[in-house]
């Protein structure tokens, strides 16, 4: 087991980072309150609920749970009044404690509801996604989806304590563990050279699942984010390189509508698209671009972006919220494993990008040469 | 015009109290990006709000309103979803600013929509009622209510700048007028003995709209909140004194149903309750239970609780949110103008108060004497 501790002054809290981790000596101590409400959805409730449940109990604690409809599509404002229902109606109190277990629709909703309860209670994650575990675990975004965008209402929290168990990694589905490689190579990219080197040398057994490269592999992206984190706890600066690759991702997933593509799989092609710009501005060269496509393609994620036509591609990535001030912001890479802010970029290019990043073949390395 | 800060470190805020208040100075040097939604609600809107679209656009600012139902009925999440349906048509950014024209129900919900909305953006408050000047222009409590209990789910968001504009009071009601002075005492009762002597001194003024008296006593009032909220702002110890008379009052409101009281009206009796049960303790005496009643029924405030079964009326309390672990905590006076948390009021003496304090003429001083 490892343990990462996120450093953010007194809301400091541990991560919990193994396989088959004991339920009750990594969260029990840092739940302070009686009563815990569990928050799962229909397929990982009937997996690992119990054993929670059980372990929490056994440790004190009154325990009630909350199951949700699984899905992006139910990461909506009536579905989170669902927790605040069953909050009120087992007439929990200030001092409990909101407990996730699940991917990021589950963290995000079930964070939210413990920001927002009797305005905020105690919050713990156990992230059952590699998405989630190296995504959610650190950063205290939370929120839900509005029918006019993604994301769009929530609150930053910090949860006391995470526990990401490489155990229940077993039951994912292969899209889902390469959607969450995507989040861990873009840690990859946009600060840690030397995290994209062993990415590289260890990328297959990453896809076949060996638990102790999947541990150190969440343990070295949460380490990350949570230097990113600690120094800007709420996205005034640095922390906008996270979204490496997001306003294209974000693009295609508004296009094909949230759900057809994985988030991380967008991400992907988005990220493929961030080097495919960056070599157009000069900054990084062909064979920089095909490095990333290459480590992407090797998680089984997808390289290329859908069919979508350009000018509808550059009005959805005008929409999103990492537009200030009317201005769109896009992170970029200067280099390989160093990402910058940038409002550099031309239409012109964007376009060129976009036009490029469709095809199924698109040798920027020839175009550029 | 007088000036007050709240001292909140990198979140302190100016309130300005003052008659005939010029908006622009006031509001635009505070208001940093350029969208503002002013969110306000069918009674409000009609007599004051084209002044501040008016003075805000002539500052520049891009702004569009929201106006919402009026009353505590309308408190709860399909009404704030109006407020992020249209923060989220107008395509307003995470740069925008929300501000609430209105009392404490517009304030509690445009407060929470701006802590939520892309996870917080800026929060502008323009209180138009007495309560809401002395009451929601400091702390930060903001929320809405769910079928199960009155606000239990929100969030702790500070305002950049907050506005109190004695002329507005003009329009209020005289129930209303009397609300707010129930909250006016309460910081007097609860720990300023010469506020107390002054509001004794002054209170027919004060009934009449005595503009300048007015803003003197909301001037105070704020001061006094905003010290007990700069030392303890999320109300993990003395911000508890603020709820004198509540536990008792919110048993008022749940058993009436919310609206049927006005909040004042039922901290007023709340009020009258906690003083009678400090009595009881051997802590105040009866002199101070009727000095206490005076300055209630003076502002035109009830003094006496409706006829409520007593074991319904404890069952009330027994729900208040200030119960913690399971212990009924009170605000009661170890002196007129020092409230303590207490933990030390027996079931029987709690049974005593609601017993004689339904009574029209309730002679605490005559039993003890």
């Amino acid at each position: 087991m490892q343990t990462l501790h996120v450093e953010l002054g007194e809301r400091r809290y541990p991560i919990f980072i193994g396989s088959h981790l004991p339920v009750q000596e990594c969260l029990a101590p840092y739940i302070k309150g009686r009563q815990v409400m569990i928050v799962s959805n229909t397929t990982v409730a009937p997996l690992y609920m119990a054993g929670y449940q059980d372990a929490l109990e056994h440790a004190g604690k009154q325990v009630m749970t909350c199951i949700l409809p699984d899905g992006e599509a139910y990461k909506n404002i009536d579905t989170l009044n669902l927790i605040f229902d069953a909050l009120l109606a087992a007439r929990f109190n200030r001092d409990c404690t909101v407990l996730a277990l699940g991917g990021g629709v589950i963290g995000d909703m079930a964070g939210f509801a413990a920001a927002s309860f009797q305005r905020g209670v105690d919050f713990v994650q156990v992230p059952t996604t590699l998405l989630s575990q190296v995504d959610s675990s650190v950063g205290g975004k939370t929120g839900i989806n509005h029918p006019l965008g993604k994301n769009m209402i929530g609150a930053f929290k910090q949860p006391s304590v995470v526990m990401a168990d490489m155990a229940q990694l077993d039951t994912l589905a292969d899209r889902e563990l390469s959607a969450g490689l995507a989040e861990i190579i873009k840690y990859a990219l946009l600060g840690d050279q030397d995290f994209l080197v062993w990415l590289e040398a260890h990328m297959e057994q990453l896809v076949a699942r060996d638990a102790n490269l999947l541990a150190e592999a969440v343990y070295r992206s949460c380490a990350h984010k949570a230097r990113i984190v600690a120094a800007d706890e709420h996205e005034h600066g640095d922390r906008a390189l996270l979204n490496l690759g997001h306003t294209f991702g974000h693009a295609i997933e508004a296009y094909l509508g949230y759900g057809e593509w994985l988030h991380g799989e967008a991400v992907a092609a988005g990220m493929v698209m961030a080097a495919d710009l960056s070599c157009r501005m000069g900054w990084i060269n062909a064979a920089d671009v095909n490095r990333v496509r290459q480590i992407i393609a090797r998680a089984h994620l997808p390289t290329v972006c859908p069919a979508i036509p350009v000018e509808q591609f550059m009005a959805l990535m005008a929409q999103d919220k990492k537009v200030l001030a009317g201005q769109l912001r896009l992170i970029l890479l200067k280099q390989v494993g160093q990402a910058v802010i940038s409002r550099d970029a031309t239409p012109e290019l964007i376009w060129e990008t976009i036009a490029a990043c469709q095809q199924p073949a698109h040798p920027v390395g020839e175009q550029n040469a």
